[in-house]
């Protein structure tokens, strides 16, 4: 069997299988967001990395800047899904040998800005020849040990809750795609996603939270994460999404619900919280109620009341993305 | 300018130069083996990052397995040349889409056995399609703050000491270019180089060392980073160097003096230890003591007892190596 055949999950999976696990690690590979392991103290070490790659994560009008930016992004993403605050970021790039000098200081600016306005920091590294760019970036913070926030503490009946906006980066995308003009702010979204560090750090504090992960591959395909790890079901409603009024107008139909459901790239957190602690919630940061925790099954009820699956559809690497 | 037209050392300052840097780290991008941060606590935690290809990093004939440990030693050397107790690794793995899901096994079971005989575990990862083999392994692991060994702390008068025998994969490196065969000894040197996690641990607990880093790079190039970091030289006597028997029959003269000291692949550590502490760091574990740090200038002691200058030769990547 080749690679290609599995999806990314069933190849971790598979993968995690042969890992020899010690007493001090509380998630390991292909359990969460992040890598979790007791070091002794209060605080648990979490640790997660991430590869990108100019084909496939870079869009071709990306400058240097966003790419050095996305690549310490995507890796602080999965750290704010925990409740960790940063400690750090080591980055691993490999670099084509005939690319100017200029272009991988404004990757290294574009790293140090978004490590910085997170309120972290890019502390090493390493650089290799590659034929193609590529950025691989670790990231790892603490979280006090009462206060980390899993994939698998949803309870049925809790609220799903969502930070921010989302469809905007799937808008962009089909967008870029389909090659209609779009504004800077839904650009953005999808170039230069601010990874939510103070809302994670804030949710766990509040101790309202009962699941959390980011949505960068997608709602569906998160809702599905947080469902098969909690082993519970989800219930969302389509006219509680919250979409921006330009993405509404640029997408309809479809292809909205494609950009919002369905399509990665918006580093916001998708959430559960129990229903008697929803003020608690709202007082860590501006969130969205979009639906509530059933026993199982994965439903969207569209405008008009109907029903619809949601299938575990989203961004996924040896899979064409749909 | 072009990346290519610096070397892997000269474009990480570069980088390094466009990085801010928070008060709690104590060494960041390019200033040592590892990058250190202060946590708070007795422990300074480490991190280190190391990205390999299948072209430049995995001789053809290295197996899976091989593969798999070659990713995770590079990075547990590192570690163990700052004296760290190692917590664990995460693995980002960049594969190429008709990759056999069994080598890709062998690899992870490469990656667990590495991780398991040197005392810790693979603890995530990521996995990624790629055009070219990737394997970047991020290690991390603390060391006690009064522990902790930098390559800046080398003295003038200091011996210079190496763990284990040097040579041994260069001389493998040449033999396999070459096409003349080489014992299995020769070849695990090379393809399964075992990090001195052990060593490293026991040398920072014995409080004799003053400098130290592996020396995968090569022996010269290792000398030039800790006598630049340290503001010192370094004479060498060839006649003290360990190498093996084999090797000395193997190859000869320049070949030979190419492979010990100009060729990167061994994962021994090196280190610089107070003469009157020699006996401290013998107790640790089992050296050879190759030289002293000198004022200034780097030689090497011939046999015949000529000195001759050893230049900044070893392995870079965006070079050719030499």
């Amino acid at each position: 069997m080749k690679a290609s055949e599995l999806t990314e999950r069933e190849l971790i999976a598979r993968i995690a299988k042969l890992l020899a696990r010690q007493e001090n690690t509380i998630l390991g590979a292909g359990e969460d967001d992040c890598a979790v392991l007791d070091i002794g103290g209060e605080d648990y070490l979490l640790i997660t990395t991430d590869m990108l790659h100019r084909k496939t994560d870079f869009p071709l009008r990306m400058t240097g800047r966003q790419i050095g930016w996305m690549s310490v992004a995507v890796n602080l993403s999965d750290l704010a899904s925990k409740g960790a605050r940063p400690l750090g970021v080591v980055m691993a790039m490999g670099i084509p040998p005939d690319t100017e000098l200029g272009f991988i200081e404004e990757i290294a600016r574009g790293m140090d800005e978004c490590a910085e306005k997170s309120g972290t920091q890019i502390i090493g590294g390493d650089t290799d020849s590659n034929d193609e760019l590529t950025m691989v970036g670790t990231a790892f913070g603490l979280v006090n040990k009462d206060l980390l926030i899993r994939r698998s503490g949803a309870e049925i009946g809790d609220f799903v809750c969502v930070t921010g906006n989302i469809g905007t980066a799937g808008a962009a995308l089909i967008a870029l795609d389909k090659e209609i003009p779009v504004s800077q702010e839904i650009l953005k979204a999808l170039l230069e996603p601010f990874p939510r560090i103070n809302e994670g750090m804030a949710l766990a504090e509040s101790g309202a939270v009962t699941s959390m992960m980011d949505i960068s591959d997608g709602l569906a395909l998160s809702l599905h994460d947080i469902g098969k790890t909690s082993g519970v079901g989800f219930k969302i409603y389509e006219s509680r999404l919250p979409v921006l009024p330009a993405v509404k107008k640029l997408l309809k139909g479809g292809e909205l619900l494609k950009a919002v459901v369905y399509t990665g790239g918006d580093f916001e957190l998708l959430f559960t919280v129990a229903p008697d602690k929803i003020e608690k919630a709202r007082k860590a940061c501006p969130l969205t109620v979009i639906g509530e925790v059933v026993e199982e099954g994965f439903f969207i009820e569209k405008a008009d009341g109907r029903l619809e699956e949601m299938k575990a559809q989203g961004y996924e690497h040896f899979e064409k993305q749909v």
